[in-house]
């Protein structure tokens, strides 16, 4: 078995981390699924906190503020009964001037068991990996422009939930690809789970200069590009990290890429929307469409709690995972 | 039965949230106060924690700075097995621009069991209980100038425990009514324990322009106000929240309705004085009598744990609250 | 029995709290490295989580940022079963002009158990000792210049684990004595350890002005001190700390008091090195010697969580602390 990122599998292809999506096979992502399934009880309720991980230590590691991901992690460690350590940066040693090697060192010597970690650099969630001792696993929450794995795996998980099979399924992304490790994770995602047609709709200043390699197929007019398209994965407009007037601004991108009723028509009839989060209403999408019942935004966020769960009990118990199908 | 604030009433009349002492009776208060009890060892000894909220989620969710208020209500929740979310707004995705509604439904959607909510605009906290699912209680920790009832409702369990009947006792409230969220829930709940004589006392530039609704007796002078009175609620003077120069500045407000030794004299011998902290010693209060043995101030905060266990696990079960005495 | 710290000890001469090492016998610290030493399991592995202080609320008063000491503590009290309270002062009360003792008595009457404090003012964790009652521990995290006794002590078990019974071994401790609550509280426990030769290497202007009561030796070159010499304990530059500039600029202070390999070759060969980080890399030591095998830094961390448990368990149970050796 050739081993595109080494980093995050052992010699026998367990998964030791979760890094990107980059290198996973199809049955990887059906058992962190079938998994994820396991901590709901009817009714799309979660379970009662199990003991999976008790006595155990995660630490969140931010360093870039996310409330609302920190805590689906906090959640899902507590729900596993884990300890959860809270290590926010802007309060920590860095502003001491320690490294984040330093810093991801010292937190292995405090005995942390898992590390959960968001960074602005693309690769620093593979770099942590590369400093801890065997056994530890780190679970990327997002590195700069590169990866956001567990996003993209609740993504899938939602929208099988709600349509099924994806290998039946035509699925755009709309938005800004070029800034976005959510799409680059979910486009992975989508082809591992065997989706035909992966769009992408988005003005060329905000798509990656060359797309060939992504497998995707890319449009510049958002009513093209949802034709006969059954899933519609928006992004958020991320403007706290466009440094440059990257896109129409004043009202333009909205008119030209924002999901209203009216480009909704051109998609196919009950076209399920997925949005990772938060919303900005008026200016990616419509607030009545972000309101309306094919658009299954909430719903990411419980199955979030679910899908890191699984990834946390299975890279915990790394027999668990999965060399063979 | 009438019901004046249908938000935090189910159609039996069973409370639902607390948002405000609106509406209450009598009985309501009474089982809250004696639930209280319940959680306190000899020696006024909280007790050890009790597994009423295990494997259930508690989010303080929280708009304004409160370190004091916000640890209460954690320690209540730990006290009662519960998990604790702490989603801290300057941190949060509102910064992102997402709306109070988005924020709420986002933490629906990750299973929190219960809301404690702080927020600057009155209202907030009813906002908040329109959009949760059944089931899912609110506990008003202060919005705007509305309203802070379980403050209300610790002033009331501590004057109860130290002076006995409240509908023998004359109370007077002093200091800012006009931005006192707590004033108005004090008055509330003086009213329902059958306080015979409410009065009020502050400069008229920090009273509403209407009182007559409140059913208190008006005094713009200390000692005046004091005589005859048995409990003496002192208000923080919230210069934070004070726009514009609406009272007697440089040492005249405390020389005027600062209690001092010499305007304790006008009120009974021995009267009981409550203050909701943080207190500021020399602006609204002489620091001596606020370590008084008759300032019981320390011992709100310890009731004020357990008004919240309190409120917590009767709203936690519902049918153990409430449409009949 | 005379008891130089008088608040720090009962009248029978256990210790109450952990202020300082001031006054403390050699039987107390052996006491407390013992206990630290049941905390790990083989292999340096901390033990499962006990439940010692099971029921117990630690609240982790720090009016100076740590995220690292704090993290420590936390992740002790963790193991131990207690529940944490982690009361950050940027965000407390003390913002609305509420005093240290204030806080304290709120958190007292919140029954807090056990209290970690860390305040920039040197006295601040005795002062607040003064204000508890009886029964309440207090770990001084850090006070200003004064002392820091929980570093000391993982700084000895460190060394002791090491390299075995520290009264055979010559200590040099090097950098920032003045302003180094570590290094008091270092030369204090390095004597009550019964360490020969206890030496201090720091230009002038890092010196106190008097240093004869330290019982220590006084270098001012490096190369001079480290003769001999089978323990270097380095120092924090605390660069945040130093108001003026007294200390030499642009790379003097690392050609000077750097721990550099050259500097190295002067101590005995394997001469242990620690350092209470976060370390400054190419300013009080060489990058390289920092991750070298003799530098056993990230053990020190390690170790600090058995030291807070022990301190935190025995301080728990007053009687298990030790009038007699």
């Amino acid at each position: 078995m050739t081993n595109p990122t080494p980093h995050q599998f052992d010699e026998k292809g367990n998964l030791k981390h979760l890094l990107s999506l980059e290198g996973l096979k199809p049955h990887h992502l059906q058992k962190i699924l079938s998994k994820a399934e396991t901590f709901f009880e009817p009714h799309s309720k979660l379970i009662k906190p199990s003991s999976l991980l008790k006595g155990k230590t995660v630490v969140n590691l931010f360093f870039e503020t996310s409330t609302r991901t920190r805590s689906t992690f906090e959640l899902a460690a507590q729900k596993l009964s884990a300890s959860v350590l809270n290590f926010n940066v802007s309060t920590s040693a860095t502003s001491k001037g320690e490294s984040l090697a330093d810093t991801v060192k010292n937190l292995m010597a405090m005995q942390c068991d898992m590390f959960v970690i968001r960074h602005s650099a693309s690769g620093a969630a593979q770099f942590v990996s590369t400093l801890l001792e065997p056994g530890i696993p780190v679970i990327n929450a997002g590195d700069g422009c590169h990866a956001h794995p567990t996003q993209a795996l609740l993504d899938v998980y939602t929208i099988r939930k709600h349509r099924g099979d994806l290998s039946k399924l035509n699925i755009a992304i709309v938005g800004d690809i070029l800034h976005s490790r959510v799409a680059r994770s979910q486009i992975q995602a989508l082809h591992l789970m065997g989706v035909p047609e992966i769009r992408v709709i988005a003005p060329k200043t905000l798509l990656p200069q060359r797309t060939d390699a992504l497998g995707v197929k890319v449009f510049h007019n958002l009513k093209d590009g949802l034709k006969d398209i059954d899933v519609i994965m928006m992004l958020r407009l991320q403007l706290e990290r466009m440094e440059h007037a990257l896109l129409p601004m004043g009202g333009a991108y909205y008119r030209e890429f924002g999901l209203t009723r009216e480009a909704l028509a051109f998609a196919n009839p009950n076209a399920l929307i997925v949005h990772p989060g938060p919303i900005n209403r008026g200016i990616e999408i419509e607030s009545e469409i972000a309101d309306s019942e094919n658009a299954v935004i909430l719903d990411q966020v419980t199955n979030g709690i679910a899908i890191r769960m699984a990834v946390m009990s299975l890279l915990a118990d790394q027999q668990n995972l999965i060399g063979q199908p």
